[in-house]
C-alpha cells in the first residue's frame, strides 16, 4: 500500500490530488475544474453564499470511529449545513487536505470517495483541491452557493416570533459520547447505533432551508452546530432579542429517551446535530411546516423582549453550556 | 497574555474570531460579512474564480523566521498568486485558522492584522472565519475572484509561443535555505536580508496578470509556486507541448548571483517566488511587456513540439527537481 511520505515532494502531492480528483463529474456551471491555478465557474444566478469549515482528527472526529468515506461526507455536510441555514443552494467547493504521516493513500482515496458521493448527491462540484503535509489529518472545505430571493439571517428574529427546530436534538452529542467511550449503553444496541450514526453521518437540511427561505417575511435561521442554547443565543444576540423555550417541547428521539430519560442536558447544549433553528411570525402549524419542509418540525418557544434566554419546565437541571449566555445575562 | 486553551469551548472560539474580525472594512460587494452561517456577496460581474491554499507551521513556514503579520500576509499572497495567474481580480476570502496550544491570542491577532492589511491592499473582503484547535498552526484561505474577458489557462500554450517570466527566480528558495539554516552567507548581510524577505513576504503579480489577460490570443500562464521546471511542466503537460529554455536568459537577482554565482539550480527548481510564467505568440518585446506589466519581464525560451522540457546553455549541472519531468520523458 502506497504511503504518502511525510516529506513528500510537491510533485507527488500534485499527482495524488490529480488521482483523487479523477472521475469527478462536473456540472455545466464549472468552466474549468481541478488542474489549473483556480477553478472557473460561470456567473451565478443570484447573490453568492461563501463559507468555510474544517474537521480535525482527534478534535472533531476519529478515523477509528467510522469509515473514511463517512468522514469525507461529514466534512462536506458540516459546510452544506451552513448553506442550508441561509436557505441557499450549494454549487461548488474547494478542499484542503492536511495529511499526517502513516496515513495510506487508500484511506485518502476512501475519504475522497465519500466526499465525491456526498457532493454529487447535492449537485455540488468539487473544483479545487490542495494537499499539505501536517501533523494531523484535517479536511477543510470552502463552499460557495447561490441564494434565492430570500436569505435567512441570524439578525432577523423579531419579538413575537415563534421558534422552531427541525428533527431531534442531542442525538449527535450522545453519539459522540458513545464513540468516545464516555457513555456506555451496551444493552441498547439499536439506540447506540442510531446515535453514533447521527454523529458520524449528519445530513444538512438543504431542502428544508430552501423551502423556509421562500416564506415571507423571511425567517431568521441558524444550524445547530454548537448546541441549541448557544446557536439560538447567536440569533438572539444578532437580533437584539430574548427567548423563552419550553423544555417539554424540545424534540428528542426515542433513542435519546431510552438512554437519558427526561434529562435534556444534551438536547439543549449538545452540538453537531445540524438541524435548523428558525424564528418566524405566528400563523403556521407544526403539521403544515413538517409537510412543507419534509422533516418533523417542532415549535419550542417564542422570541421575547430583553436579552435573556429562559428555559421553562425542564425536569432535570441544566448545567452545561451556559457560559456564553450567562455572560450576556 | 491570554492563551487560547487547547480545549477551548466553542464559545471562546466564537468570541476570538469575532474579535479578530472586528474592524474589517468591507466593500459594497459584501451584503453580509462575518457573523452569520455564510457570507452573502452580491452577484459577480463575470465568471467566478475559486481557489484554496494553506500554509502549515514547520512545513511551509516557521513563526520564528519573521513577524506574525508577515505570516498572515503571506498566507493570503500565495492564494492571490493563483488569481494573478488566471488574470483575475480577487474579491473575497474565507479563512480557517488551525490553532495549537501555547499560541497566544496576541500572536493570532498579529497574524490576522497582517492578513487584514494585505487583503485591504488588494480590495479583498475577509468575509468568513473559522478557528479549530489543532496540533500545529495552519492558515487555510479560500479565495474567490472575478475574471475579465480573458482567462489565462495552463492548457493554452501553442507551438511557437515564446515563454516569459516576471521578476527574478530562485530568490525565495535561497531565502528559505538561509532562514532554515541550510545556507550560510554571513558576509553578505544585504543579500541575505533581501532573499529572506523574498521568501517571507511574497507579492502576487495581480496587476501583471490582469494586464496579460487583456492580450489576444489570451496567454497561457501559471505562477511559480513549485519552481520553474515543475510549474512550466504543468503548462506543457496540460497543453500537450514541449519547451526549450535558454539557461542564460533565466532572470536572477544580484543577491542570488552574489551567493550562487552561475549555479542556476535554485532559479530553475526553487519554488515560492510567486512570479508568473506565461506563454504567448511572438511579436512582443521584453521592454514593451515590462512597461505594460510594470515589472521586469524576461523571455526565457519557446514552446516546441514534443513532450520534453530542454534546458540549454546551463553552465552548472542541474540536478534537482527533475523527477516529474523525467517520468514524463
Amino acid at each position: 500500500m502506497r504511503k504518502l511520505s511525510a516529506r513528500g515532494s510537491h510533485s507527488s502531492e500534485f499527482e495524488l490530488i490529480a488521482r483523487l480528483s479523477a472521475g469527478i463529474r462536473l456540472s455545466g456551471r464549472t468552466v474549468l475544474g481541478i488542474g489549473d491555478d483556480c477553478a472557473v465557474m460561470s456567473r451565478p444566478q443570484g447573490p453568492l453564499l461563501f463559507t468555510i469549515d474544517s474537521i480535525v482528527e482527534k478534535v472533531h472526529c476519529d478515523l477509528r470511529w467510522g469509515t473514511p468515506e463517512a468522514l469525507g461526507a461529514r466534512a462536506l455536510a458540516v459546510n452544506l449545513s451552513d448553506i442550508a441555514a441561509m436557505g441557499g443552494r450549494p454549487t461548488a467547493c474547494v478542499v484542503n487536505l492536511g495529511v499526517r504521516e502513516n496515513i495510506t493513500a487508500q484511506t485518502l482515496e476512501r475519504i475522497y470517495s465519500g466526499l465525491r458521493d456526498a457532493a454529487r448527491e447535492v449537485s455540488t462540484d468539487i473544483v479545487g483541491g490542495n494537499i499539505t503535509r501536517a501533523r494531523e489529518l484535517s479536511i477543510t472545505i470552502a463552499l460557495i452557493g447561490e441564494a434565492g430571493s430570500g436569505v435567512m439571517r441570524r439578525d432577523a428574529a423579531r419579538v413575537g416570533d415563534e421558534i422552531y427546530v427541525t428533527g431531534t436534538l442531542g442525538d449527535a452529542a450522545l453519539g459522540w459520547r458513545i464513540l468516545a467511550g464516555k457513555l456506555k449503553a451496551k444493552k441498547n444496541r439499536a439506540a447506540t447505533k442510531y446515535l453514533a450514526e447521527r454523529f458520524l453521518s449528519p445530513h444538512a437540511r438543504l431542502y428544508a432551508g430552501q423551502r423556509l427561505a421562500m416564506l415571507r417575511p423571511t425567517p431568521a435561521a441558524i444550524d445547530v452546530s454548537d448546541g441549541l442554547m448557544q446557536d439560538l443565543g447567536h440569533i438572539l444576540e444578532r437580533s437584539g432579542v430574548g427567548a423563552e423555550i419550553d423544555a417539554s417541547r424540545i424534540p428528542i428521539s426515542p433513542a435519546y429517551r431510552a438512554l437519558m430519560g427526561d434529562d435534556l442536558r444534551h438536547a439543549l447544549t449538545g452540538g453537531e446535530d445540524y438541524e435548523l433553528i428558525f424564528c418566524m411570525k405566528p400563523g403556521h402549524s407544526e403539521a403544515e411546516l413538517s409537510r412543507r419542509l419534509r422533516v418533523g418540525v417542532r415549535r419550542i418557544g417564542k422570541i421575547v423582549r430583553g436579552k435573556r434566554l429562559n428555559v421553562i419546565g425542564a425536569s432535570a437541571p441544566i448545567v452545561a453550556g451556559w457560559d456564553q449566555l450567562r455572560s450576556r445575562g
